[in-house]
C-alpha cells in the first residue's frame, strides 16, 4: 500500500478502481486528513475491510468484488492451469474479514458464480463484475434515495445513526441517500447525527459528508437521543441496515435498536434503508444474526490515550432490531411498510 | 492553586480539608493521574465546579460549603465590620458555577443561614458546618447503601451509568453505595457501566473505582445498553440524581432518560439513589428544571484531537426521567415505590 494526500472532493469517492488497482479513502483518518491507499492483492483488501479502512455494508461488498479480481489477477499469474483452485484462500480471507454484514458475502458469491464460467485470463470481466456490482450499488441508492424521500414531509427534521453515506456504499448512500434526496425536495429541514461511538462514525463521517453537501446537522451525544424525541422535534429516525433477515429483523450498528425502541416510545417513524444486497433470507430470525464483537480497545482508549483502566469490555458493534419495530424498510425494489415474512418474500 | 502528585489511596476521597484550606481530586485527570489540587479562595472552588474538576451533585455541594469558608475568611479579612456584605459577590459566584444540581443551591443556603447568626470570626462555625454537612453525606449514602442493597436479590446484574461512587459525593456514593452494599451482601454479581459520553465519567471514574474495589465490572458503549437489556441479563438499572421535584421527575446526566425507555421496555427495574440534598419541592415538574447545556469542544474534540467537522452541536449534558417510569427512588431517610407527589412529600 502507498499513501496518496488528496484534496476533500465534492463528490466523495470512497472506492475507486484505477490503474490497474484498487484505491480506497482511508476512513479511520477522516475528518482530519483525506488519504487514499493503493491495494494491490486481495488480502491486502481482506484487511482494509477487518481494519475499517473501508467500512458500510455496500461499500464493504463493492471492495470484495474489486479484490475477488485482484485474487484472480495473483492466481492467473502464479498458474493459469490452476487459478480457481489457487484462489480459494483469498475468497475465504476476504469471507472471514468481517462478519455481520451480509454485503460482503453476497458480492463474494456473485463474482464466484461468474469465475465459474471463465476459461481463459479471468481479470477482465471479472473486473466489469466489480464494475458493474459498484454501478449497480449507485443506482439502487439514488432509487432508495427518491423513494425514501417520497415519505418525508414537512420540512421534517430526522434523526440518523452511523454513517450511511457516500462513504458507507458505491456513492450517494442509503439512509443518507434518502437525507439527500429529501433535503433537494425541500422536505427536510435539518439532520441530527448521533455521534456513534465507539469508532465515531457519526461525528467524523456523516457529519462530515452531510457539512459537505451544506446539509444542516447537528452532532448529539448517542445517549441525547431519547431526550431529543421526548422534545417532539423528530419526524423520522432514518437508518441503514448490515443485514436485513427474513422476517424483517434488521441488524445494525449498534445503538440502532435503542433507536427503534426510543422511536416506538415516543411516536417517531422508523426508516431503514438498505438494498436487496442486503438482505438475507437463509436466516428466519435477528437471533441467529452474527453480531460481531470488537476490541476493548476502541472503548478503553481513544487516540493512544487511555479513557479507562484495565477492566473488562463487551463491544457489540451490531444489534438487532426486530421488524416489529419498524415502520418502512426502503429497498430499490419498493417501500415495505410494517414488514413481515410475507412482505419481504413478495420484493424478491 | 498548586499540584500535589499522590498515589492512589484504597478509600478515595475526592474532597479534603487540610491545612486550612480546600484540596481537591482532579477528576479530569483520572484514572490517568491522580492529582490534587490546592483551593485557597472562593472564585478557585467555583472555577473548580464550573470545568469539572469536581462534579457529582453531592459532591459540588460539600465543595461549595467549603467554599462559602475560603469566602468569609477573605471577606473577614478584608473588613471584619463588613465581611457579610462582602461575601455575597462570593456566594453568587459559586450559585453559578453548575446550574443543574441542586446541593449546590442546598448548602450555599444552609450556609448563610449559619453566617446570619455569626457575630465574630466566622471561620471556625462556617468549617464545623462544612464539615457536618460533608460527614451527613457520607453517612446518607452509607444509610442509603443498606435500604438499596435490601432490594437486590440473587446475584443479581446491574447496569449503573455516570459516576455516582466515593468521586460524585463524600464518599461511599449513591447509586455505586448500594453496588458496593449490595457487592458486600452477596447479592450482586457484577456491574455493567455506560461510559458516559461525552465526559466519560463511566470509564474514566466509575470503572476506575469498582476496579479498586474489585467488584467486577464490564464497560460498554451508551448505546449498547438497549441491546444488553434485551438479552435478559439485567436485574436493575441503578442511578443517582442532579435534581428530584416535587412530582418525583428526575434530572441526571444525559442517557439516564433513555435507560428508563429501556428498563421499562425489557421488564428492568429502575432505581434512583439520591439523599434528601438533592431534593427540589419548589420545582413542581421535570420540565422546570433548568438543564445544562455545555461546550461543542466535549463532543467534538478529544483530548485536543478533533473528531467532528465544525458542525452545529446540541450537548445538553442533563435530561428529566418522568416519575412514572422510576420503580424506586432510595433515600437516606427511606424508599419510595413507584414515586409520586404524595410520597415525596411524606417523607420531608
Amino acid at each position: 500500500m502507498s499513501a496518496i494526500d488528496t484534496q476533500a472532493a465534492d463528490t466523495i469517492r470512497p472506492i475507486i478502481w484505477t490503474d490497474n488497482h484498487l484505491r480506497l479513502l482511508d476512513q479511520r483518518q477522516l475528518p482530519d486528513k483525506v488519504v487514499y491507499l493503493d491495494m494491490v492483492t486481495a488480502s491486502e483488501v481482506a484487511a482494509a475491510i477487518s481494519n475499517m479502512l473501508v467500512r458500510g455494508a455496500p461499500a464493504i461488498g463493492i471492495s470484495a468484488a474489486y479484490g475477488v479480481v485482484l485474487a484472480a489477477r495473483e492466481a492467473w499469474q502464479k498458474d493459469p492451469s490452476q487459478w480457481r483452485n489457487l484462489i480459494q484462500a483469498d475468497l475465504e480471507n476476504l469471507a472471514r474479514s468481517r462478519p455481520t454484514a451480509i454485503n460482503l458475502h453476497w458480492a463474494i458469491h456473485r463474482m464466484q458464480s461468474l469465475l465459474q464460467q471463465i476459461g481463459n485470463d479471468p481479470e477482465t470481466r471479472l473486473l466489469a463484475e466489480a464494475r458493474t456490482i459498484h454501478a449497480q450499488d449507485i443506482a439502487a441508492n439514488r432509487q432508495m434515495g427518491e423513494l425514501g424521500a417520497a415519505l418525508i414531509k414537512d420540512s421534517a427534521r430526522v434523526l440518523t445513526h452511523c454513517n450511511t453515506g457516500s462513504l458507507a456504499t458505491g456513492g450517494y448512500g442509503t439512509a443518507l441517500g434518502v437525507i439527500r434526496s429529501a433535503f433537494r425536495a425541500g422536505t427536510l429541514k435539518m439532520v441530527y447525527a448521533g455521534e456513534t461511538r465507539p469508532w465515531l462514525q457519526g461525528a467524523r463521517l456523516t457529519a462530515w459528508e452531510l457539512a459537505q453537501d451544506r446539509i444542516p446537522v447537528t452532532l448529539i451525544a448517542d445517549s441525547a437521543a431519547h431526550y431529543l424525541l421526548s422534545k417532539g422535534k423528530v419526524g423520522w429516525v432514518i437508518v441503514g441496515a448490515d443485514r436485513i433477515v427474513a422476517n424483517g429483523d434488521v441488524a445494525n450498528k449498534i445503538g440502532t435498536y435503542s433507536l427503534a425502541v426510543a422511536a416506538r416510545h415516543h411516536g417517531v417513524r422508523m426508516m431503514v434503508v438498505a438494498p436487496t444486497t442486503t438482505f438475507d433470507l437463509e436466516i428466519q430470525s435477528g437471533n441467529d444474526v452474527p453480531i460481531e464483537n470488537r476490541g476493548a480497545d476502541e472503548i478503553v482508549k481513544f487516540a493512544g490515550t487511555s479513557v479507562a483502566p484495565d477492566v473488562e469490555v463487551w463491544n457489540p458493534v451490531f444489534d438487532i432490531t426486530p421488524a416489529n419495530m419498524i415502520d418502512v424498510i426502503v429497498t430499490e425494489k419498493g417501500v415495505i411498510h410494517n414488514p413481515d415474512m410475507q412482505k419481504i418474500a413478495a420484493i424478491f
